[in-house]
């Protein structure tokens, strides 16, 4: 039983940041003087119709994105989105590229081969994952409806150092776990997608930046959700957008916008992940799972101690703590620090000082 | 502004009973204990897969779900199951039956005219949705691989006053705007679906309960998210759920508990619905737009002045003195209240006593 806040290093759904919770929590049975929640808001009510375009505009200032790209506020997860982008880009030429570098883009891979020839263009399974392939060692298809990668692996603790040269093939990629954590350039992708449970949002919401002259090619008879003209043609309100995601997704805006916008925000991640880095670099008993130190992610730090034990152990403890869910995933076990943009800078001396400690009597 | 809780007669997203509302900003910051709120906890975290449990637990127990039904959490609407139940029951015979008695089913007829062969089994556009098909004027198909009508017509406020004889042909309902107002018999149908943002949780949960035998004959190259069988296969964590509209879910069903269940909540609604219903059979400036008295809707209640200026002017005024989002649809126009579970009895008093003070001032 914890009667203050713990440091929750959860994958996802994760930490939000307390002053969001606090002004959602000050406005549940009144939102701004209209005498109900947001919960409760026809969303072509007046007062959500704020909320909703504050939201996007928000978003499209904090990410800059240019006006040939629309934000959709859709549902089902990145997982919904592995068949919506082949569904929606690949029938243009047929065929995707597809760099396979964890278990999620794995998983986009195995699914968007239902609807086309999709092609490998590079992976990192030789090294179970722990590095990203370089541009030159990218094998890709001049003839590629798009190329498909995600920047963040969250299961094996590796980031995209770069932004992929595709030529004049369209890049889309899955930033569920490191989306709005630093500045990216927007304008180089066909499309982006996210889930928000890790660094936006609570689960339930896809947010979904695309280049508005990609569709067209899609089949006529695709389900209406499942087509992303429908949801551009009615803003994302072609059926009820899970309206107190987008409100609290809103609220976590106006609090990067506090923290200096993305570039306040990658700055304080670069600092937090380099406290962790740091120390594994240092410590006898820990080590970081991510062995390229340029792809090494600043949202999901990965190592182990070597003995599985010990890691399980140190979790245990950890939690008991209050640092908690630092257990590695299932499928690939030591330890995973999760520190998206919530996570206070507090948490990782916490980490650290506990990580000392433990090495202290484990060495 | 209104500094008190309004009488919100939104058609949906809607009314949230006040003591599940005043339960989520207690837990807010940190649920039972753990130190962290429920939209920060990984959907594998014990205590999330507890809330996750009880919740589905309490749902099969209120609607006596026989065990051959399985109960999912999902996401899109009743809009993407438009799509699912097509895509996953009409491949047996290639065929279904729907009925049209609004704008939903009609729409929902139109989405699955793209995968199979539909024929309209009844229809209530003659006479603009305002009634109900008998029984003996459904014209059923014995091929027919489901059924599929809405059980409550939000828009005009009808409501299905039995329950279709289909014969051995499966029934599905878009029971969106109705569940859990009412003991069903769940046994009886082949699949219920409903979006959760009119009587169960705030928009972005979608409940699917369905008889796992109907299962088998769908394409093999779905995709995954959009088959029944990966979310029963996955216990409805196929990927993360939304887990915070699963916890206001769990807190509305311990609420209907202690109402007495379907059976208190049905008699509740049923008085209150009386309310209203008595009031505008006796008054001599509005009326209501269901004539058929048995297919009148508990749920929202559809009528009119017959002056279209003065319909304008009484939403107005009423909203002015919080009784909130009285305007009809803008496709149907006039007034609809729609009394949810969680409307209370004192709203019903206080919108027939301000209809009453309006109809002195402009009999």
């Amino acid at each position: 039983m914890f009667t203050e806040r713990i440091y929750n290093f959860s994958a996802g759904p994760s930490i939000l940041p307390v002053p969001v919770l606090e002004k959602a929590q000050s406005e549940m049975l009144n939102y701004n003087g209209t005498g109900t929640s947001v919960m409760e808001m026809s969303h072509r009510s007046a007062a959500f119709v704020e909320i909703f375009d504050e939201t996007k505009a928000s978003l499209k200032k904090l990410m800059s994105v240019p006006d040939s790209h629309e934000i959709l506020f859709l549902q089902g997860g990145a997982t919904l989105q592995f068949a919506m982008v082949p569904l929606n880009l690949i029938a243009k030429t047929g065929k995707a590229d597809y760099a396979v570098t964890g278990n999620f883009s794995n998983s986009a891979m195995k699914e968007a081969k239902k609807f086309g020839d999709i092609h490998i263009a590079a992976s990192s399974e030789d090294q179970n994952h722990t590095y990203i392939p370089a541009q030159d060692k990218l094998d890709l298809s001049k003839d590629a409806a798009y190329f498909h990668y995600c920047d963040n692996n969250t299961m094996y603790g590796t980031e995209w150092n770069y932004i992929p040269d595709t030529g004049a093939v369209p890049l889309v990629s899955d930033m569920s776990s490191n989306i709005i954590s630093k500045p990216i350039d927007v304008s180089k992708y066909g499309l982006i997608y996210a889930g928000a449970q890790k660094n936006m949002a609570p689960a339930g919401l896809t947010v979904v930046i695309l280049d508005k002259g990609l569709l067209g090619s899609e089949e006529a008879n695709l389900p209406l959700m499942l087509r992303y003209q429908t949801h551009i043609d009615a803003d994302s309100m072609y059926n009820t957008p899970p309206t107190y995601n987008i409100y609290l997704l809103g609220l976590v805006l106006k609090w990067i916008e506090a923290q200096g916008g993305l570039v306040g925000m990658a700055k304080y991640n670069e600092e937090k992940a380099g406290i962790l880095y740091n120390y594994l670099d240092e410590s006898k008993l820990f080590s970081g799972c991510c062995k390229q130190l340029e792809a090494r992610s600043k949202m999901n730090v990965t190592f182990v101690t070597g003995d599985k034990d010990l890691d399980a152990q140190f979790a245990k403890e950890a939690g008991a703590k209050g640092l908690a869910n630092l257990k590695g995933h299932r499928n690939v076990g030591g330890m995973r620090a999760s520190i998206y943009n919530a996570m206070p800078l507090e948490g990782m001396h916490a980490l650290v000082a506990f990580m000392k400690d433990f090495e202290s009597k484990h060495a």
